[in-house]
């Protein structure tokens, strides 16, 4: 397995199983001088963490980030911060039925086709903890652009079929983190919990739609051709398990209507050109226009069930039925949120920084 | 502007403007002893080249693929491909009028805020013309996957809102290439080709959806984490202008359905475990599963639009309104096919060579 | 600070200060089913670390590597290789009086200049603790070579002016690692001892050359132009600390000979076409030749002496003078060797990788 | 093959073989705003091109540079500068008698050994030729470093065994350009000419040492760790064809004094610590520090000797004899020069811009 390194100047490579000892990250390229703690990825990994209500998996984790390389004296100091969140609430017995009969919908089979043969502990690499590395290096990419007046926050907009209501940006920052959901419509989030509670009565599941928004990047962000900013985007958000599509502002909603639609007129405002909409979700050309950038994953519903499937035994090669029985979320969208947040913070320092617009060995400027 | 180079062990990087004296790419990483001349690589140009309908620009080029390099007795010799097309059709008169004028859902604002300047004729870099070295390296991928037994073919599913009518393979093989829209299901490709008509008759544009099918190839392709084929195939396919959304298998639908739905049964067949249905498009866990890969992406309507539009006048800094006279398809899904392809193309060689399934330095097998 | 990651497939990823609480590293891109413990890992640190003799540092550190991620079952699965290793015997007291007063011959004025501040605590991460990581994981690229027959080692072939006699390669694997030196000419090794004592009895430190031999890499390995084995090999053996030149075959001599000296006559043993000599020390045009590749890399004298030096003092901006009581290593030769080996057996497993030389994936032949 | 690629941000891919119809490289990453023109790069070409004394081969080549992207209105738009030199004087009868007998000290085996078989005409892409496009690109790299006041020169050091005598800056600006052989010494150029004439008379070749500084490159470029600016340069280097070693500083002769001699004391200078002499030739712990930056390169003489040379024939697998007839360099260290300088003027660009000292995108302060 390559491909555990994520960015060319801020880049970060992560490592860990679901039932191993530990789970972690490097985050090599961060500019010295950042005033820097554990809190600071703490406050990231909490919202990410499993246990802050009951629509998530039972698993007890405090996931407590260490901080072992990269800081002095409170700050950064230009080489690799390395974060070390160990795994405690590890229980593997729930899994050893299932090392021979590959879970419908993960990735069992085709790591075994792979590899040759798989940690089946947990879903070992492919599990969700691997996302812990994501979040701790996206803490720090997200505060880097708060300190340049740049905000990534993200929230549901749709789940297991129910659609959030007409939201602005006020909303969202003031409802979203209020609800177990992470949904800025109230409303709309209690039918979804109802929904998860009621799909997870029938040993099922559901998915849903994550929107994040990024306000106050700069104009000129992200490099044409195959490094588009979109383009960069589109991989880091893919990359996350369980995301089967990803869109930019309007998405597929574009695919619908007329170009006189769809293009956004442009106007002077305060002696800038501007935008008077933003359909095109922030980019144009692969490059920021200085509007917020509008990017929404479609999120698949969890794969764990408890309802009985088809599936077949390995070791006899037989057909065979399972019921999961491990513990899981039983909806990932409202869960996936810091995870999405954290590698769009990811993509947009190190875009920022190869386009010059932040500082890549000293922050001089704080 | 870096970021013109895709792929890690076959890696592309491409060059050339609009309206510049020429276009082309470099193919490195093309292992020996392929049989390639230039035929091979101007069918897919002839794809790709404007003027095969009254449905694309009016813009004439041939587009005659020259081989530079890396090719001796027939046969390439490992050295990397150079490939250039010459522009001979070249018409800056109408650009002039907007060198000023940022035109509404291009990327003439964006190109001037992170360049100071722009070539702005003919979109310079960000022209569809870009996508000449794609397709050209893309056909070399393409016959490599070729010879292993790996088809890769788009289709146009949905045009102006129209959608094409349950299509299988075997449709989708025959029918396609047959009409100017690239859609399998010839009557609905008929009622598109009068939407692009109407819609250029009103001075507008419109999108549409393009899926693109990868039949052969075997399980195991991917690098889970980072560099899933799924973020691979993401970003290859954002990357191209007027994208607006990505999705793998069921994508966005995947959204509004159960895990039970959702997850695809497992069953023996021919004596080998096999998925029953493929609501994952091929891909579980960031690795191929061995079925068919389905990508689909959303593409915007053309912004050229003769309708009046509002804009700027960047030298008075004053608003304006124009209408854009200049060559451009009314439409891009048909002329998109043969470039999702080539990104396609470009994705699975580079991912089967870094897993092992492909050589990287002599085709000894051939 | 980027670039602390090395490799395309292959690729490790390193972190850590001298006086932090750990150092560490990531690899990346193993294969599954390597037969792996941290015994492997262990051997080669023992070679490392210091106190293994009166020429050394006598900071007093055990060293032991402890592997986080990417084993089950005693093999490796694929997935990163995180492995970690405490620092215990951290004194930071003799480095506070050096904090404002940069030590001449080291990094402490680039890294304030780059960073604006630094690590003073026993060099951070300029120190030679960072080479943990990379023998660590040069421990796993020499496990993979020599299942495939390949051997990497090398040796101390001058040191303070004092050089090795004729030296063949039964002699180097007899003798080097039998004296602290590891010179494989016993008596040169005695003289470079007393050598060194003199030295460190003047306040003073001596420099060397150390030559790394690599038996069995098959011909055919390197990518010709700018990722030549050669060019490969010298960025590797450049980044070590206190390297100031690299040589491979006859290198520097070969500058005065004819080419009729230098060329290496070709003629047909057992059926295949052979060089007589080995002048191009196994290296051809980038490629490797089947022959033996030897490297050599000058070490400068280690730059903490505790001879009065003169200095500036950062605080006041004034001349000073230091005289440096830290602990350190008198001569760095005899314990870059084992650092030397890894550099040389990462390039190897990364270029045969990127060769077809070495699976990706999967060790199937195991 | 892969690897024609080099540079992070800074990056060049090279194409094109020796007797094909062209050569070629394409630069990518080149800020906009820079004043450009074909004149530019022929300046470095012609230094290059051979036909300039006796000493060199008597191919005959006007290396015109042809750019065929990325400039627009005498500009750079930051968009992939494209450049093509046509080969003309291409005469491939001499090679055809060599296609089955392996030059020794050529890369004519390990080709075929990687890549199954060879373009054996001139070379193919393991010919001098390869180096235009790195000179062509270096030539844009030392505009963009001249604009920023630094300056990278070389110059022939030794040749056959003959030292040039102590040589101030002063010297080697003035003198090194007025001899063929590019030696800042006159006396020593006169007698290294009269070396190559005789070498050649016997139908032999010789080496030499080409020495390359670099001034004005501010203090705090280089990443530390396995991305040293000492690194990445011995990369490029060692990646000329011909070169055996290369060195930093004081390199192997810091091998042989004691710390006390080699470290560089500081004191304070106008106000700044300073080194007070340049062993470490302008790198510490793999950042610059101010000071001249000073690399020199062993070249081995010329494979190509008239001289009868013992080989094998491929065909018949048995030993034979060859005398090498084709048109060739007797000596490379004179012609060499230009390339080195590239080189270099390459990864200082590629790491000032990974450092923040260059822009990336816009050149603005012109």
């Amino acid at each position: 397995m390559s491909g555990n390194t994520f960015g060319t100047l801020f880049r970060i490579t992560t490592w860990g199983e679901s039932h191993g000892p530990a789970v972690g990250v490097v985050v090599d390229g961060c500019p010295a001088g950042l005033v820097l703690d554990s809190s600071d990825i703490q406050k990231e990994l909490d919202r990410r963490r499993p246990g802050q209500s009951d629509i998530t998996t039972p698993r007890k984790e405090e996931d407590k980030a260490e901080i072992l390389s990269g800081i002095f004296s409170g700050k950064t100091t230009g080489a690799p911060i390395s974060i070390l969140v160990r795994n405690y609430d590890v229980d593997s017995s729930k899994y050893e039925a299932l090392r021979d009969t590959p879970r419908p919908g993960h990735a069992d089979l085709t790591y075994r086709e792979k590899y040759g043969f798989r940690d089946w502990r947990g879903g070992g690499r492919s599990s969700a903890r691997e996302t812990i590395g994501r979040v701790a290096a996206g803490a720090i990419a997200k505060k880097i652009l708060g300190m340049n007046g740049i905000e990534v926050f993200g929230h549901v907009v749709e789940l297991g079929g129910i659609r959030a209501n007409s939201i602005d940006i006020e909303n969202i920052h003031n409802n979203t983190e209020k609800n177990p959901i992470r949904c800025a419509d109230p409303d709309a989030a209690l039918q979804m919990e109802a929904m998860i509670h009621a799909a997870r009565g029938q040993g099922d599941s559901v998915g849903g739609i994550v929107e994040v928004i990024s306000i106050g990047v700069p104009a000129g962000v992200g490099e044409p051709v195959f490094d588009k900013l979109s383009a960069q985007l589109a991989k880091g958000l893919m990359s996350i398990g369980a995301v089967k599509g990803v869109e930019i502002g309007l998405g597929f909603k574009s695919s619908i209507i007329k170009g006189s639609q769809m293009n956004d007129p442009l106007a002077m405002k305060d002696g800038k050109p501007k935008p008077l909409t933003n359909n095109a979700g922030g980019i144009l050309g692969g490059i920021s226009n200085g509007e917020p950038i509008v990017c929404r994953i479609a999120v698949k519903p969890t794969p764990s069930i408890s309802k009985e499937q088809r599936t077949v035994d390995l070791s006899s090669m037989t057909d065979t039925r399972i019921k999961i029985t491990g513990r899981h979320d039983p909806s990932i969208p409202p869960r996936i949120v810091p995870v999405a947040e954290a590698m769009i913070a990811l993509v947009l320092v190190d875009m920022m920084m190869r386009g010059g617009f932040l500082e890549t060995s000293i922050m001089d400027r704080l």
